[in-house]
């Protein structure tokens, strides 16, 4: 296994764009990674594309990569299809590494790209509620409404899961059930994972590419439409669309092609498990086997993108990725610490919440967030001279644990 | 790069299996290829799976291969859900064989699963046909209507792609329109395509995994129901169920396992491209590239499994691996010597046509019946002492082109 590095990243705004299609967004996302490395398309060896929903919303099934590459000119190379639900594009990362770090191919593309926006709202639920075990949820499902049927019959019950039953995706449930267990077991507040999205829409308002671009005090957050309890709207992620594209190639060609090459220090791809007793999440165990990878620890970390879909995740991931110590979470966000100019920059892009969340783009994006931030690029958001970055990334469900999770180490 | 073997290897029958889930048909593909590598679950150190369709016909997008493996008490290692069409599985192999090959893992699991039948019968053919690019698919669809349109205004014109239009996959109507090409070009006859779907149907009969396992006439096959000149039924690949797995290791690993590891001698994943005229077609490139890792020619092979979506493909197939000369394809399914008691064993466990095509399965079931056979342990259908095998798996289709191409070569 050789060093990899990206000498290029490009990204679309994520938004909602009803006018573009798939084809559109990757030939934008493509293109600015090729012009950020300074590379022409022909020199391509290898791609690897990762998308969630098309197949479920637009149709396009089974061969996403090569329709929207051919259409730009790209073929007659090796074009793998990875899906990993909300991790399918960090996951179509690892294997374009794989093949650059075993030193079958010198340039390997790695794209993300998703577009969740139809006109048909309910087709982008439907499709974003097929990143768990569907037989499973079917009998949740059944089980949910033979429970709420017998709630009926008890009105002194006091009630749960507010917005049920709406038209939305049934993972905001899980986080905010996630939520409230954190906060009976360690005394977390609303109002804690409240500054997370006060801090990350503020990191958004930063971002030309994020999708909302607007500054929230905590009123507003605590006050904006209840979701499920306790998450309000300005907690989650929306739905979007967008692209984003990076190219990895060998260290001898780094050294040709540019003077500020990032260095891919980790890259572990890790899936839920069914665990014993006491025994640490998929997540605590992806990251330190990323941190043994890059040989370095949570403490050496200037710049972190991480997956919040919804603010109690960023908040919990802080515990897991080992930022802070379990239960200490809401400390950490209180300190400020995770602001961009504070000493540990948690998702200085805006994070899912609110730079968007177009499922399948949303792992090379946090790539191109990281590789921007490391070559001093990152404009009104720039984190002070980082040096060493992550990005951590989920994906789906099954048995209640992640079904994918990919942690990325990266440094200059 | 290091040598990779494969050390264990199970399909389920092919089929058609309404009672039967995905989990139910991986369970029983890995749990055949863990108990022929002698190998428990908890050594698997990574997973990759193929599917194409069960996102549309089920539903269940996104993370297919950890719902099914999970589903198993497999878990806590990178699983990657692959996707490209036919060529889903063979992908995922190849990806399974780079983590091993790299030295990332030394024991890894190649899944394809897949499920076309549903009750709804149109559902199949419809995620079917996701494997073209839709947009253009739709702009062709408004082309034939406007020129059958056309026609029906001039009754001299004679009539061309019967059966068109009847609810089934358009993918015959492209075989088709390539054998008739090939017939006017070089004088191969409806025959020799005919004689393709014999052998093929006479090899199935021997393989209890395979869907059909009638024997065929001449005659049989060319007056089976039409399906578009000058394709009938029988020599078309059906509708079906299964999954297949294999396990792949390193060099230490299968010396400690078996004395009977097939080793993988080339891995070679490929996708259309804008050919120059004169330029050789993705296929004839792709194989000669495998030939050139492996360090063999055609003339070493003794046994392949191609990909005989319909007889004609297979006969093309003979020239673009170079197992004949151009437009000799006829003349080589005439002289016999591709029956699995030839000098040049073809398809002996049936091929798509007879075996069944199970999309997303195809491709590691084609290695499952190489690896049976250089291990002397094919039964009734078993080549003779064969030392070299060959898969090779198409999928999907762009610009006319397939969109991928994977060729490998294994020997004992």
């Amino acid at each position: 296994m050789r060093d990899v590095a990206i000498i290029g990243a490009g990204m679309t705004d994520f938004g909602k764009f009803l006018d573009r299609n798939m084809k559109d967004l990757c030939r934008e996302a493509v293109q600015g990674a090729l012009d950020s490395a300074g590379l022409d398309k022909s020199k391509l060896q290898a791609a690897v594309v990762g998308n969630a929903t098309a197949g479920l919303i637009t149709g396009q099934e089974m061969i996403r990569g090569q329709v929207a590459l051919r259409d730009m000119g790209i073929g007659g190379i090796p074009i793998i299809n990875t899906e990993n639900a909300c991790a399918s594009s960090s996951t179509a990362f690892h294997v374009a590494w794989t093949y650059v770090a075993s030193g079958m191919y010198d340039v390997a593309l790695a794209v993300g790209m998703e577009k969740l926006y139809h006109e048909d709202k309910t087709r982008s639920f439907k499709a974003i509620g097929s990143a768990v075990d569907i037989e499973w949820m079917e009998q949740m499902q059944e089980a949910a409404a033979a429970a709420k049927e017998a709630k009926a019959k008890d009105q002194d019950n006091p009630g749960v899961a507010e917005g049920a039953g709406e038209k939305r995706s049934m993972f905001m449930d899980f986080y905010a059930a996630f939520a409230r267990s954190h906060m009976e077991r360690y005394g977390t507040t609303k109002e804690q994972f409240a500054r997370i999205a006060v801090k990350n829409h503020y990191h958004g308002s930063l971002n030309p590419h994020a999708q909302y671009r607007e500054v929230y005090t905590l009123e507003d957050i605590l006050t904006a439409p209840p979701v499920a309890e306790p998450l309000t709207r300005l907690m989650c992620s929306p739905i979007g669309d967008g692209a984003a594209a990076a190219v990895l190639v060998s260290p001898e060609i780094a050294r040709q092609m540019t003077t500020k090459p990032v260095w891919v220090k980790a890259s572990v791809l890790n899936s839920g498990f069914d665990r014993k007793p006491g025994e640490d999440d998929v997540t605590t165990v992806t990251a330190k086997q990323a941190y043994e990878q890059a040989g370095v620890g949570p403490e050496d970390l200037n710049v972190l993108e991480v997956h919040d879909a919804s603010a109690p995740a960023e908040l919990v991931l802080y515990e897991e990725l080992g930022l802070c110590a379990k239960g200490e979470g809401g400390a950490l966000i209180d300190s400020k610490a995770t602001y961009f100019d504070g000493p540990k920059a948690v998702n200085p892009s805006g994070g899912l919440i609110s730079k968007g969340h177009p499922i399948g783009a949303t792992g090379v994006a946090q790539i191109y967030e990281i590789f921007s931030q490391l070559r001093g690029e990152a404009g009104d958001r720039q984190v002070k001279n980082p040096k060493l970055g992550l990005t951590e990334n989920g994906g789906g469900m099954v048995k209640g644990d992640p079904a994918a999770v990919s942690v990325h180490i990266f440094a200059v």
